[in-house]
C-alpha cells in the first residue's frame, strides 16, 4: 500500500486553484473561507499502466469493485429506451458502491498515519467505513441518528464500530468536526453546513464505474445516478472525464441525478448548492435536506439533469425489478423510475443507451 | 440461451454407467431402483473454447460468479499455515453460493419447457432459486420450515414465490416431490430420503469456482468447505477434475467438508451415506440430518477429510471475521474454525496453501 507517485495535486473544482498533495477534507481551503464549500479534484501526472489512476495503490481491499453491468433489454423495451443496463453496486463486499470509496479512504487515512476515522452516517457508508477500518485495523467513530435502522447498526458494532446516536441527521455534523478538527480523526465523511464533498482521496474510489461500464457496453449515452450530496454522481463523472482526456473516448455520457425532492433544480435553478431544502422521503439513502456544488457541476459538466422522483414511483419500480429477480433500496429503484420521467420529458427516446446505478439491495433496511 | 451442444451424457458416479443427455432430477435411476441414491456426472465431448464447460450456454443471470478471492496472511499466519485465501460467494446477486446453481438450473428448466420449479429450502437456496425464476419467468413453489427465518422468508415472497410451511425439515421432501413427480414441476432441490445431490446441471454451476481459484491463486493444497449434502463440494471438485483431465494442471487440491456434528465421518467409516444422524446445530445453513454419495466421492477423490465444528467454535471465528471487516453466516465462518482443527490434527502445516469457502454473510439470518 503506498500513495500514487503521479499524484500530482488538487484542483478546485469552483476556483481551479492548484492545492499540493494533503489531505482536505472540508474541500478547497479558500471557497471555505469565501463561504462556498468546493470540492477538490485530484491531478495526476500522465502516463503510467493504470487504466484509471487513483490515489492508493495497493489499498486495504475486501473485494470491492469489478460489479456486474447486467444488460435489461425487457425494461428497455417497456421504457421505450434502446438499450438498458443495471450496474449492480450492491455485489460490493458490503452490499453498496461505498465500499470502493470505503477502501481508498480508509487506507488514506492509514497511510497519513491516522488512528481513527469518523462520520456521520445512519446506512451504507457507516457500515462500510466499519468494515474497512475493522479491515484496516483502525477505529471508526460512527455518528448515526436515532432512527437508524437496527441492521445497520447492528453491523457497525459488529464490524466493531464506536456508534453514538442523535435526534437528527444535521446535529451529528458537530461532534464529527470536533473529531477530526480537534482529536485526530480522520474524515470519512462530510461535516461541515452547507456540505462539501467526501475527501477527494475517497470519492476517486468512484472512477473505476465509469471503466467497467466502458468495458461492458462502450459509452451509453446517459447515465442514472441516485443522489443525496452527489459523491458518486461525481466520481463517476471523473472516470468518464479521464477517460476522455486519456483519449480512449471523444464524448461523456450525460450524469443524472435522482433524487426524492428538488433540491438539485432549486440549487441549479439559483447556481448555488448551499440552501437547505427540507422535505419528507421514505428514500432513506438518498434523503437530507442539502445538495453540493460537485452535483451541480456533474450536471452541467456532462449536460445532464436532476429527476425528482416520488417515492410511490420509487415503490412501484422497486416491485418491478424484484418481480426480474434483482432486491434494491428504494432509493436505487428510484434510478429506473427516474428514466420513466425522463423518457416522458424527451431527454431519452429510443435511440438511448442508458446505465442505472443500482447502489444497494437494501438488505438492511 | 441453449443447450451445450458438446454436452454428450451423463455418468453415474457410483454404478458409473453412462445416461443420455436428459433431466434426472432423483440421479441415477439404477442405482435409485437398487436402493441407493446416487448423482450423475455430465461428460462433455473434448475441445470447444470454453474454459469450464457448462449444460447451459449464455443462462439467464443475474451478474452470478466472478467472485472475490481474498488474500488473508494475517489469518493464515496466526493459524500456522502457508497461505490461505477467502473465496466470498456472499457477493452473488442473492448473497450466496447458490446462484451459480441457479443460473444452471433455472435455465435449464426453461429450456426443458418447464413452467415451475420446485424446491425445499428455508433458506440460501430458496431465495436464490426464487430471484432467477423470476429473471426467467417461471414460477417458483418453495417448501419452507416454519422456523424459516423472516428475512428469507420475505425476500422469497418479494421475488414472487410461492411458499408453503411445514413443521420440518423432512416432511417438504414429500410435497417436492409429488409437485415435480406429478405436476409437471422442475426439481430446485432434491426431495428423495435418502437424498440424493442436486440436478446436475445445477451442480455444474458451481464449477467455475476451481477456475476462479486456479486464476486468482494457483492450486491450493487444501479447500475448506461448509457442506450439508455437498452440492457445493462435489461441483467445485468437478471443476478440479475438469481442469485436470484437460490437462492444466497435474494435481487436485485436497477437498475438506466442514460439518456441524459427525455425519459424513460416520457416513465415511461404513461406506454408507443413506444414514440419518441427528444433531443439533445453529449452523443453520448446514444443518439436517442427512449426507449424500457425492459428499464422500469428493473426499475420497480428492484426499480430503470431514472436518466437525461445534457451535461455540464457529461463533468465535464469526468474531474472528467480523473484526477483519468480513461478515459470515455461522456456517460459512466454520471453515475457518476448522482450519485449526486440521491444523492440529496435522492435516493442515505450514506448507498448507489453503482456500476458505465463505458460503454466505447471513444478510438474512
Amino acid at each position: 500500500m503506498q500513495m500514487n507517485p503521479r499524484l500530482s495535486g488538487l484542483r478546485c473544482i469552483r476556483c481551479e486553484r492548484l492545492w499540493p498533495v494533503a489531505d482536505y477534507p472540508e474541500g478547497c481551503p479558500g471557497c471555505l473561507e469565501a463561504g462556498h464549500p468546493a470540492s477538490l479534484e485530484c491531478r495526476y501526472e500522465p502516463g503510467g499502466d493504470a487504466a484509471m489512476p487513483l490515489p492508493v495503490l495497493d489499498p486495504v481491499t475486501l473485494g470491492e469493485g469489478a460489479t456486474p453491468c447486467l444488460a435489461a433489454p425487457a425494461l428497455a423495451q417497456a421504457e421505450g429506451v434502446g438499450r438498458m443496463w443495471l450496474k449492480c453496486e450492491s455485489a460490493n463486499p458490503t452490499g453498496s458502491h461505498k465500499d470502493r470509496m470505503a477502501a481508498q479512504l480508509v487506507s488514506r487515512a492509514r497511510l497519513a498515519g491516522a488512528t481513527r476515522v469518523a462520520a456521520a452516517s445512519s446506512g451504507n457508508a457507516g457500515v462500510s467505513l466499519a468494515a474497512y477500518c475493522a479491515a484496516a485495523r483502525l477505529e471508526a467513530d460512527i455518528a448515526i441518528t436515532r432512527d437508524c435502522p437496527p441492521l445497520q447498526r447492528d453491523a457497525m458494532q459488529r464490524f466493531g464500530a464506536r456508534l453514538r446516536a442523535f435526534d437528527d441527521s444535521l446535529s451529528r455534523w458537530p461532534y464529527v468536526a470536533d473529531l477530526c478538527r480537534d482529536h485526530g480523526a480522520f474524515a470519512g465523511t462530510n461535516y461541515l453546513n452547507p456540505p462539501v464533498g467526501t475527501h477527494a482521496y475517497g470519492v476517486e474510489g468512484y472512477k473505476p464505474i465509469a471503466l467497467e461500464i466502458f468495458e461492458a457496453c462502450g459509452v451509453p449515452t446517459d447515465i442514472v445516478v441516485p443522489t443525496a450530496r452527489g459523491d458518486l454522481l461525481w466520481g463517476i463523472y471523473l472516470g468518464w472525464q479521464h477517460l476522455r482526456e486519456s483519449g480512449r473516448i471523444d464524448r461523456l455520457p450525460r450524469m443524472h441525478a435522482v433524487e426524492p425532492y428538488a433540491r438539485l433544480s432549486r440549487a441549479r435553478a439559483t447556481g448555488d448548492a448551499r440552501g437547505n431544502w427540507e422535505g419528507v422521503t421514505d428514500q432513506y439513502s438518498i434523503a437530507g435536506s442539502t445538495s453540493t456544488l460537485q452535483s451541480l457541476e456533474a450536471l452541467a459538466r456532462s449536460g445532464g439533469s436532476p429527476v425528482e422522483v416520488s417515492d410511490a414511483a420509487a415503490a412501484q419500480a422497486q416491485q418491478r425489478l424484484e418481480r426480474s429477480g434483482l432486491a434494491t433500496e428504494l432509493s436505487s429503484a428510484a434510478a429506473l423510475a427516474a428514466v420513466s420521467r425522463l423518457r416522458r420529458s424527451g431527454l431519452l427516446d429510443a435511440e438511448s443507451s442508458v446505465v442505472l446505478l443500482l447502489t444497494s439491495d437494501g438488505r438492511r433496511g
